[in-house]
């Protein structure tokens, strides 16, 4: 089975053609249903005891909740604006609430979990939760400005405790201190990650293992609505093929990489989380293929 | 035969690390001396009295340089500034000196070219001059902002005239006031344009031709020292290709494509256009090698 740690939120997203209010968000329940494409995935989350009765029914469908606690006191709430492009999102505000005093445990049932992702939470309670599971056989994180601002160190030690970082250009290059993303990279490497991914949203990403350098255009699209989650999407389908497939061979981390970017692509396609939910048997078969032939010379 | 019609300017290029001063550059230079590792290639240009020597020679290694017009006056410059990542870069000056009033005329011997790029030059020049051909069989253009910004009416009719369009991803979408670049390219197809190829620098391209898209993710590079001239190169490596197979399929136009981001990787690699003179037979099929496994999954 896959573990996935990270946010449940309630989300406040602004875009040009549509705001939505309160809707399902956080960067571990993108993951986590993405990845319940693939293999069962456990969530080790908190919500409040505000959190709607139907997001929890929305969750129990694609995930198992054991590892998801339900405290006195609000739901983590994240509000946030995008400019007329989608390319850029101001954050207007973030209410940690239960999220800032969660000590979050892995439960019995997930210890032996062989895959675990975490997402993009506080470095030094990714680095302490790894340690909870007994046969990790590939661990991914991911991490964001905020921690790499305020915790840089926390998050080099991070990096060395698991086996791959999945990162944003920007945020790979603020915090290697590197402009070449070859260069971020590897610097990943040497601080003890095995395998690093940069994405770089609608230009799809850079897989790095060993000497090995691995480019994926996007996939690409015309009709873009809300780029929220697409990054969780992408690393949450990476991880959730590789546990399917219990294997972690070069090859099928390729491919892992190019399922990663055939969800990201679900989810930018239609308002928050509806992208993901609304996938069907067969469509991510589908769309691969289109993707291998879209890209064949 | 290729004729590449375009600006052969002295640059100057503030790199972080080196400064260049009245290195031979310009649009064309960069297009018909990457097309040259493919095909025949003739240029029109204009240079002034002040053109060195030894520029001449390097320039007539290349190419066919009957098209080449030596008028009195100085030659066209341009001064400009990278910032300390390489990714934008910006004007100190311009000056057109003998390109201010250059009435470019074809040869002769240039008239049968079935292959014909304009460099990003004045619309209403490209559109006249394209007409003096007597049998092109594939013809291609690029713009700049400044022509966008002042003549944006005659960009439109030139795109009319020719078979492709190569352009940047940002002056696409100030062309076309579109965001996203499949509309950008959708309506640059409406406006006449067969092709289109959107160059996204280290991200690679996107080429559009009736429903079909096709991706590229860049040729990555770890040392990049000077981007001058890299759309440039993959401009001219691209109908480079096509006129040594004299094809227009679409699936040598993949290719063309692919051939178009490996030069373009040779271009920024070294300083001006050191990158590209200092290809050396088989570098090309190397490196086309290199990028087919790379992005092979």
């Amino acid at each position: 089975m896959l573990t996935v740690f990270g946010s449940t939120a309630l989300d406040t997203i602004r875009t040009p053609k549509k705001t939505l209010k309160n809707v399902l968000g956080g960067a571990a329940t993108f993951a986590a249903i993405s990845a319940s494409n693939f293999v069962d995935t456990g969530l080790i989350a908190v919500v409040g005891k505000d959190f709607p009765k139907q997001h929890h029914k929305t969750l129990s469908k694609y995930l198992d909740l054991e590892g998801l606690s339900v405290e006195n006191g609000k739901t983590f709430r994240y509000d946030g604006k995008y400019d007329n492009t989608l390319s850029t999102r101001s954050t207007l505000k973030t209410e940690l609430n239960v999220l800032a005093d969660f000590k979050p445990t892995v439960p019995e049932a997930y210890r032996k979990s062989q895959f675990v992702y975490l997402a993009n939470n506080d470095p030094e309670q990714n680095t302490e939760l790894i340690k909870e599971f007994d046969k990790v056989k590939f661990s991914m994180c991911d991490t964001i400005d905020f921690w790499i601002s305020t915790k840089r160190d926390a998050v080099i030690k991070m990096i060395k405790s698991v086996d791959a970082v999945v990162i944003n250009d920007e945020e790979a290059k603020l915090l290697t201190k590197e402009f070449n993303l070859i260069k971020c990279a590897k610097k990943m490497m040497q601080w003890g990650a095995k395998y690093v991914i940069i994405k770089k949203g609608e230009h799809g990403s850079l897989m790095f293992y060993d000497d090995v350098i691995f480019p994926t255009a996007g996939f690409s699209l015309e009709d873009v609505v809300d780029p929220t989650g697409a990054g969780d999407s992408f690393a949450g389908a990476m991880i959730g093929y590789l546990a399917s497939k219990k294997s972690t061979s070069l090859s099928e981390i390729k491919k892992a990489v190019v399922y990663g970017n055939v969800l990201g692509s679900f989810a930018v396609e239609k308002y928050g989380l509806d992208g993901l939910l609304k996938i069907k048997n067969g469509d991510i078969t589908k769309r691969v293929k289109m993707y291998e032939k879209m890209i064949r010379f």
